[in-house]
């Protein structure tokens, strides 16, 4: 709707994009995190349109209490900058590399029952690879900060292995498991996301100063937060719903019984995503949160690499197979359905799918996905639609 | 129907117990191990009758066949005999100790699904203790040969305070975890039940001599076959299915992906008792099997004696409460209903139960438990009743 107003052209155009940037950026700092009311506003009037009622205050009530404290600083132009300080970047819902697939899960949750559960408004990136492509196939690992050497070699052992083969290792850049997850994927060249609860230009641990760095050099430091945002308490818990929308599954390698971890597990479970949890010493107390949450039925226990693939996979292909290698002869029976709900022209979104198919949105997530790596479907502005396998056209 | 045949008085009803005996102990011997078909032919007969068709062959094809080896071999007496010298006996379905009441789960195995699930014929037995007050609350505890010095401690741990608390651990005599299970149910003074695949005067493994020698002095050793009978490896696998049935679960501490202890919970599962299994570390093969049997939902993860007790306990009874001090108030939905199903006067035998209630067999088996430790049933010669608490009058 606000794309409507004036764009008489390229440089218009031009325009106008940096001016909902500055308005995103503005919104960021305004809310700083994700405020479900505000990303209501933005979905019915568009971004300017929100800023300008932001800024005047001419909002409901509900609005006017999140937004009053800040709603006067401005600081947009200045965050922009200091993230291309950083080699960084603002990256929001306008942008061709919003993980928008990823964030599908939080956007399915009913915002009255999931307060917490609101999509993020914006992201605070740094570094250069496209987040959207970074999680089309990643692994959420966390666990205890007081790790163990068991917890550290399982983590080292099991990281090490899928970034070498390709997957993303997402975690949190905490002491413990956290670090160790990281530093596997780094170790082998592979790409690896931070997500932050704070901003991304502030090392939180300090400790992990060098480690971030290096980790925005290959992959991602991300967070929610405007640069120069201190880490708070409730933004630990936003921030695990982060790291358990951006990954196909939630590994926890090691847990005490009142670990952080269970809170990324119960979000990995809301937004239909797989808990894993590997097992250890029951004279472990690192083990022990891992433990209850097997015997809970809130994870499923992992023995190794292979069964973390088997499980978080979609579709559990193999390891070894890459998506060219994955032949549309072995749809399973939920992609069938979900392939004869699309059209071949137009397209469906998934929350149609599901009402169509009568699968839970996880399985209709899984399939597309599947369907996407086998070049049996792809997303464009109207939805998911079949694609022809001889042809490269799209309707777009 | 035998019982019929001259019986004029109490020197007679002597004489017949012990021409019964005779007869158990000739079949246990033709047989050597579970014979469906020859516990049907006795339900009908009687045992005496049945030994008389077996010594003569007037047998059906299917029984002919099983018995012809060893038909003429009649050492009834000189095995009775054996036996005593050892201080055992040979206790048979004829006997108040007899543990029907477990072995109830393998009778409602179907003969023609389960062939292996037979209930024994007869159960040969070293030790003073009363098989079926010992088998009242007993779990079983099963595991690697090979067990490594975590496994060790772990069952040492877990059996030594069940032990203490009246549980009685029931094993294999086997190396590894069975041998240490055995011997922490010894060195709290506790008791334990030593379940043989060989004659109950062989000691098997022969390094366990002494163990089995002790466990006869405060425990029992058992076995199915005559004394003398070597271990043959089909034993085993018959072994573990009367392993499982004489307790309220099992437990498995270590076991490799290819270990014996899954053959005794796939007998647990198959007749309804809870299988439980210790985890370990993902380096560690002896507890590989363990955690294959929790991913793949076969059985429940332990982290400790408090979980154990919580899964094996009939209603989770806390670990220091005795029958006693269990109130009829606290009867649960399920007790609620068996208890409602049950009458005052004649009664139902389980499988009636289940019918009239709905319940499975597992868990009319445990309600029944649970309403006789509370004083609220009995099982009488027509099957179970309710009995009043103020009082102790039966109806028999």
């Amino acid at each position: 709707m606000s794309a409507a107003v004036g764009s008489p052209g390229a440089q218009g155009a031009a325009g106008e994009s940096e001016e909902r940037q500055l308005a995103w950026a503005y919104l960021s700092r305004v809310v700083l995190g994700p405020c479900p009311a505000l990303s209501a506003l933005i979905d019915s009037v568009g971004v300017r349109e929100a800023a300008r009622a932001v800024r005047e205050s001419s909002l409901p009530e509900v609005l006017r209490a999140a937004t009053e404290h800040r709603r006067e600083l401005d600081l947009a132009a200045r965050d922009i900058e200091t993230m291309q300080g950083l080699g960084g970047r603002l990256v929001t819902p306008d942008d061709p590399e919003w993980p928008a697939w990823r964030i599908l899960g939080l956007a399915q949750l009913t915002p009255g029952r999931d307060p917490d559960g609101a999509v993020p408004l914006v992201l605070w990136v740094r570094g250069d690879r496209c987040l959207a492509e970074l999680t089309e196939r990643a692994l959420a690992v966390v666990g205890a900060r007081c790790s163990t050497g068991y917890g550290d070699r399982v983590t080292g052992t099991i990281c090490g292995e899928l970034a070498a083969n390709g997957w993303t290792i997402v975690s949190g850049a905490a002491f413990g498991i956290d670090g160790m997850a990281h530093r596997a994927a780094l170790a082998v060249g592979g790409a690896t996301i931070a997500v932050l609860a704070c901003g991304t230009d502030r090392p939180y641990p300090a400790q992990h100063d060098r480690l971030l760095a290096r980790i925005a050099e290959t992959g991602l430091v991300i967070s929610e937060y405007p640069p120069g945002t201190p880490a708070r308490k409730h933004h630990f818990l936003a921030r695990n719903r982060l790291v358990a929308a951006l990954s196909d599954a939630v590994l926890v390698v090691e847990a005490g019984v009142r670990s952080g971890a269970r809170n990324t597990v119960k979000w990995a479970r809301r937004i239909g995503r797989p808990a894993l949890a590997v097992p250890g010493s029951v004279d472990s107390a690192a083990s022990a949160g891992c433990h209850r949450m097997i015997r809970d039925g809130e994870a499923v226990l992992v023995g190794g690499v292979d069964d973390v693939v088997a499980e978080a996979a979609p579709l559990h292909l193999p390891l070894a197979a890459g998506p060219q290698g994955w032949p549309a002869a072995r749809l399973g029976t939920v992609e069938a359905r979900v392939y004869a709900a699309l059209p071949a022209a137009g397209g469906r979104w998934p929350h149609q799918l599901c009402a169509e198919t009568g699968l839970a949105p996880g399985e209709v997530r899984a399939a597309l996905a599947a369907l996407d790596l086998s070049d049996s479907a792809r997303c464009g502005g109207e939805g998911w639609f079949r694609t022809e396998h001889t042809a490269a056209s799209s309707p777009e």
